[in-house]
Parts: structure tokens; sequence; C-alpha cells
């Protein structure tokens, strides 16, 4: 608990995982690759899942829940998918463990005998699972759409892994459509990006850029996929989520056809998307600070937190009672409060664990505050502080909201004066490093210029981005004519 | 959605099938062994879920999230529990496919170069990571006691699968604490033992036996194992659940140590405890008829089912509109509701999907109802009507709650109709095969004769029942004596 902080000046990294860590929101476990999440963090995924899952529903989708083991065979169907996963999964090979002696001594070895007929992998995302599913279920145009959507872990054998942002197992959703037409999964793809981005932005408070990606960067199967982008405080680029429109190339591989209005036989157009406890970590990047952890009103598991002050002879009951009070009237009220009223603790030792763990707002009561019938509400990104008359507690919820708002806007004033038009590739070079951000840059679309601007800077496209305006300029690698600009940087 | 369910008499097993098949409940999937739960059957899932979860944070735990992965060392460290699960599990053994050409053919297979160090297990239950996890954590007494939930699917690599029943993959939820004392660990698992059986009985009402595990039956690695048992319309036994008191046992094994309040150092004592989606198929066993699923009211993502009835003539407007009126007043009184206003099928047709489906209860609105104001209620479970004025919908709660009772009463109708002593084992032999059942029948304790009884009969010992009266008795099979009857039964 007394631990320190990392600067984010001294080692963004550093600050990252002391945050990530001493908030005990995660753990390294002993498994390579592989996090705890502990019950900080797991509650604001919670919450999270909350969210997303209603917006899923009133978009009109179902949950449902596929095998984690995918045969082998399928991966290989669609071409350009195994390319994509074959070269980092988990492969099981063997149903059985059995004792064997080497030299004098027992050791369980993996049976022989019990090696599968075909190996199975870890489902690294559920493509060929599910549309091999839809096939048996799709028949007929009635049948479509059918709107999918799987709460799952996944497994990618990653090489590089952090906290949250990049582990060998990871906990997502995948949402899974088919639909009758090209015209109606387009659709598909753009609303659940729209769902995607107005959950960044509304309750993660995080602003997002949002675009189409390369072809170089989307999704191993897809016709194209479409993202959202958020920039960290370090900079950096953040993918935050992804849609896909995988065309009929799954529905070819697995058979997915459906029979048309007039009789005759189609394959159905298919999407998938998904966001992941990824962006737990966004969260933290985007908004914690060198004291800790800085949450969202609208997701943070804590909203309120009441830290009751008494010294020696002061009239601890009455405080602890009138503690207790604002935090029942605020939760009947529907707040998610916590009343610290632990006694082998000061005031202030309170207050630096509570801004630590992020929680919104802050509500003092101390002996002065009871006399004056009032309470002081502190704002955790800010500290600003609220003299709230105890008769007027509803504020609360204001002020929450105040905070939330002004968690976005602080935000989009850093990403806003982290993105700058470039010119020249000596410019590029040079801004790609100090300060980075959002290098846009005009490119001509030629994915030998992408590579070479990515072994040269470590800088990708991020996204083509919506709404950017048409403008005549050349590439700003190779000068052949490009009639926009596009969103680079250094991700995450 | 015109297939026949086959009758339950003619024959319970495929009569099973068939409902959690034609209720689009769940389906086979292309892996061995591992089962599809599609959107009916996942959102009843849910509803549970989200009931345990609410029952779980009430207790004090909070959730968290653990690997996947076991590494194989970490069975081994507690011999029982490595003893239990080692022969059916699945072996993680490589991380990479490539391709080599065989025969001519290219073939994806794992590439040899990328073999793991150390295999992994996918977990078949999560004490051995969770305990190695709580032994960075503990400190101190004051970080007692420590109680946390997962929600998490695991594999166990199970050669007879039966739908949600027995699934090579299954979804569950493990409970783990970690307590400073015996005695607080012990109420733990009785208190977690409760919660189940409160579920069972208020939410699914199926009616279940309360009782302790003998030590053949016991977890692999547990102190004591308690467990609530069901029994089905087939009269076999169904074990719904199961709470873990796990002594020192894994703690040691892992070193999970506290300081005391006085100073020295001490193992700390464990809980663990779980309930899986088997408990959908125990819904579907313990209520389902030959027309399908019945579903308990309180747990039904559909609870109520908005049926409009015309034809030619019929003032198809305003009933629409009227049967709209209904659903969104229910609704609004918070009820899931659905209204079927589907213009291609037969009033009579949705009558028999709806019953199909489980829907508790059926309102139906013809130009007759139109006329006097009112709907008419059908009950599913017993096909009884109600009329119920327009003015006064909100007596649909109180037919729910008639319907919510009368399942839990008819079904411990049935399970107390199907339990009898039994005094000899010529008449439990017969009695095990025609009717089944509980038997209760005096036991001497030795595990031998209850080996000998399950060889015979197929019967094992459920549980040794808590409040099961004093009284002397001599073993069914030995002769030997015996202080109490225990139920055996055979079961899923």
């Amino acid at each position: 608990m007394a631990k320190l902080i990392t600067p984010r000046s001294e080692d963004y990294s550093r600050w990252y995982t002391d945050v990530v860590t001493q908030a005990r929101m995660a753990d390294y476990s002993p498994v390579k690759g592989c996090m705890v999440i502990r019950p900080h963090g797991y509650a604001l995924w919670e919450n999270m899942q909350r969210v997303l899952d209603r917006m899923f529903k009133e978009t009109g989708h179902e949950n449902a829940y596929f095998p984690l083991f995918i045969p082998k065979s399928f991966l290989a169907r669609e071409a350009a998918h195994v390319e994509g996963f074959a070269k980092e999964c988990a492969i099981v090979t063997h149903s059985r463990l059995e004792t064997k002696v080497i030299d004098g001594k027992p050791v369980l070895v993996p049976a022989p005998d019990s090696a599968l007929e075909e190996e199975l992998i870890i489902r690294p995302t559920s493509e060929t699972i599910i549309y091999f599913m839809f096939a048996k279920w799709v028949q007929s145009y009635r049948d479509l759409p059918l709107l999918i959507n799987q709460w799952a872990n996944v497994v990618r054998w990653e090489m590089r892994t952090r906290l949250f942002l990049r582990t060998t197992e990871f906990l997502w959703q995948e949402g899974h459509t088919a639909h009758a037409t090209y015209d109606e999964a387009e659709i598909e793809a753009r609303k659940m990006l729209d769902v995607y981005a107005t959950f960044a932005e509304e309750y993660m408070a995080v602003p997002v850029v949002r675009g189409i990606k390369t072809e170089k960067e989307k999704f191993a199967g897809a016709l194209r996929t479409y993202s959202i982008e958020a920039l960290m405080q370090d900079n950096r680029a953040l993918q935050a989520g992804t849609s896909h429109n995988l065309g009929q190339n799954f529905a070819r591989a697995f058979d997915l056809k459906y029979q048309t209005e007039s009789g005759d036989w189609q394959h159905a157009w298919n999407t998938s998307w998904g966001v992941s406890t990824r962006l737990v970590g966004a969260i933290v990047m985007a908004h914690g600070d060198d004291n800790g952890l800085v949450l969202p009103p609208r997701l943070a598991p804590i909203q309120v937190v009441v830290v009751p002050i008494w010294k020696g002879t002061d009239p601890v009951d009455r405080i602890l009672a009138a503690a207790r009070e604002v935090r029942d009237r605020l939760r009947q009220a529907g707040f998610a409060v916590r009343l610290d009223d632990r006694d082998n603790l000061s005031p202030g030792f309170k207050f630096n664990e509570w801004e630590m763990l992020g929680v919104p707002l802050r509500i003092e009561l101390g002996p002065k505050d009871l006399e004056k019938g009032s309470v002081v509400c502190v704002k955790r990104p800010n500290r600003v502080k609220a003299i709230v008359p105890m008769s007027e507690l509803e504020r609360v919820g204001g002020l929450l909201e105040e905070i939330q708002k002004g968690m976005l806007e602080a935000a989009r004033a850093r990403r806003d004066a982290a993105t700058c038009p470039v010119d020249s590739y000596e410019e590029f070079r040079r801004k790609i490093e100090d300060p980075g951000g959002f290098l846009l840059a005009h490119w001509c679309g030629a994915t030998a210029c992408e590579i070479a601007i990515q072994d040269d800077t470590k800088a990708t496209v991020r996204c083509l981005a919506f709404g950017q305006p048409e403008e005549k300029g050349s590439c700003v690698r190779c000068g052949n004519p490009s009639t926009k600009r596009v969103h680079f940087a250094k991700a995450y």
C-alpha cells in the first residue's frame, strides 16, 4: 500500500504497471503471458460488460456460447484466416496424463495412447466454429438475419505481453451475424462500430477516431475491417474495438447458404465484431495520473467513498452516524457508495488509497462539517472541492456527471493537441518520435509504402478516418498522389 | 418445428434430447463432447447467473478471473487432486501450427520447435492456480477471510456426454475462499451449500436433499464435500451443486500461510464450491412434459407470451392494438413479455410452439375477449385458465407466483413419492430397478459395501442427509450396525 507509483514523466510504461498492480486490478500469474484479473479490475470489466450487453440486446442481438476448441481443419478452411492465426495458438494434443518413471523418478507425461486424432486449437476467435453452426441453423431467408454475441475467453500465443493490453488469454465478446445481402451486412458492421464508439466516448470517456483499416491491417479473413482508435497519454494509439464485414468468405468456406424468397440458394453475408479486457487498460492509460487510477463515474465500481474524519475527543459516534446516513441516502438514490469507517487508519492515508483506486468522488465529513450540516465533496480528477449541504445530497449525481463530462473533455483536448498534419517525411520522422500522437499525413495507398514507413518509424496507419476531408496531396513517403490524409501513429 | 417430441413414458432419455434440441436450448457441436448453448438456453443460464451472482455478492464474495491454463506441475502438488483429474484432461503441448508436406500434400501440424517446456492443462477446476495466487496476496490475518468467485469455462475429458448434464467443456462458477480457522471454513462451506439449496428450491423450483458425501464420493483433495441432490422425473438423482471444506490440503501444497495476531505463521483453511450449466439440464428434467419445456417463472427468459387471435373479418387492428397495450403494460410492470404478432401462423401453432419453449404464462386475446374487456391466461404446467379483466392485468404477477409455487410443490410431491425406506438387499435390488428414486437404507459406512452395492445395482450413496433421524439398523448389504439411513439412488 505504501509503495510509490512511478511518475508518468519518468517512465510511462512502469507507471502503467504500477497503477494496475497497486490498485489491485490485476496481477501476474505463474502461466507465461497470462494475467489474473483481481476484484477491483474485474468489477470494472463487469460494469463494462453490463453496459455493452444492454447495447447489444437493444440492437437485436442474443447471447449464445460456442466451444472453446476449434478442430485444426476448421482453421485451415479460410486461407487468410489460418495464415493470421496458426502462428500463435495453443494446441491441445492429448487427453490424459500418466505417470512415467524417468531417471528413477515418477513424472507426469501426456499419455501417448491419449493422442487426439485431430488436434484442437484453443479459439483465438470463433468465426470458423460459429459459421459452421450457422450453416446448420440457416435454411431460408426467413432465418436471417441471425444476430449472435458470445462472451468468452480466447487465446493468442503472444510473445510480448502486458497486463490487460496484450495477454495470451483474454476475455472479450465477439458478435457474429449472418445476413441475406451485402448491404445489410455492411450496415450491421458500421452500426456495431458506432455502438463501440458511443460506449468508448459516453461511458469510458475516451474519444475515438472511427475509420477503416488498410488492407495490410484488416482482420485475417475479412473483406474489410473498421476500428475505433484512441490516443493514450503517452501519445501512442490504442485500437479499442474492431468490426468486420466478412463478405462471403466464411459463408463459402463453411457452406453457409440460404434459400431466397424466389427459391434459389445463396451464400449468406457475415460480420463479426469484438472488444476485450484491453479496454480496461485503455481506461487506465487514458485517465490515470501520478496518484493512480481515475475511473469514469458511469463505469466505476465504487462511485463515491465517504470518509468520516474524527480525532481524539471528537464526537465519533455522531460523525459515524452522519456518515452512515450519507452512505444510505446515496445508496438509496442508486449510487455505488462505500463508507470507509476503518478505525486504524488516518483520513490522509484513506484519501491516498481511494485516490489510487480511482474512486471519482470523495465525501469528507468531519466535526466542522457536521456543525454546518454539510459535507465536502472532492472530485478525483482535479481535486476540486464542492460544499454540499446534507439536505441537498442529490447534487452528488450532478457532480458525478460533471466529472464524467470533464474527463471526456480533458481526454479530447489532449487527443486534439496531439493530432497534427504533417507534410514531409522528414517532419514525419521527427514528430513521430517527439511528441508522437496522431500524424495526419497523405499516403498513396500502397502497402509497400505502409511497410516502409513502419520499418523506418514503427508508425502504422491506424485507420482511414470517416469524414476526413478530400484534399489533394502527395504521399509522405513516395510522393505519389493522394486524396485524403490518414491517421498514422505508434500503437499499443 | 413440426417435429414430434418422444413421450417420456416411451424413452425418457430421447425425450430429454428432443426437448433440449427442439426448444433450441442447445445443439451438438463438431467437437466431440462439446455442445453449443443456443440463445434460448443461454438466456436461461444468464438469468440463473444473475440471481446466483447477487446471492454471492450479498454473502460478501467478489468476482475475479484466473488463467485457463494450469501448469502440469501444479496439478501434481496435491496427491488426491491429481489422482482425480489427470485421467481426463485437455493437454496443451504446442504453440504454433506449421505446414508440412505429407504424401505430397500440405498438412498443418504442431510445429516441433514450438513444444512447450512444461505442458499446460486446461483447468478442470482451479484450486491449484487460485491458491497459488492467494499465497501471494495473503500475509496477515487482516487479509482474511478472502472470498472470491469466478465465472468460467472448464474442461473434463468425458467419454459419455449428454447435453448440459455432462459435457467435455462446461460453464460454471467456482467459489474459492481462505479463512483463518477451521471453524470459519466449515461455516462458509455450509453457508454456500445453503445458498445453492435456496437457489434450487426458490428459483429453479427443484427440491433438494442437503447432505455430506461419502469418502469415496468426495472431491479430489477435499477434507469433506457437501452436496445438494435432486430427483428427476425418471427417478434418477442429479447432483446439483457441491461445496467443499478443503481443510489445509491446498494451503499446504501451495504454502498459503498467514501471520496470526500473535505473530506466528499458520496455514489458511480453504473452501471451494460450484454449480454449472448442468443446472439447465436439471430444470428441463425436473419440470418438462411431453409438450416440451416448462420453465419456472422466476428464471424464465420470457415469462409471458401474448398471442392475439383473429380470423378473416375480425377487427385485426383493434386486437393487435389491445395486445400491444397488454404487452406494454406488463413490460412496464417489470415482466419479461413477448408479443407473437406473426401473421403467417395460426394461434394453435403458436400455442404449441410457446408451450414447447416452456413460457410459463400464455395470454390469449381474441374478438370475444376484446368485447368483454378481458384476456384469457393459460398456465403452462397444467393449462389451467384464468380470465383476467384488462383493468386488473397486475394479477399476472400473482398467477406467475402460483405457477412457481405449484411447480415446486409438484416436484416435491414427485420426489417424496419416490423416496422410500428399504430394509433388505433383495428389496433394494428390486426397488432400485423399479420404481427407482431415493432408497433410504442403512449402510455400515464401509467403502467396500458402497462399491459392492454400486457394482450390483449401479446405485450410489448420494449423500448422508442432514437431519436424518438416528435409528438403529443394520447395513443393507453386510448387516453390520448402522445408526442412520442414507440416500441411495442411481444418478446422472
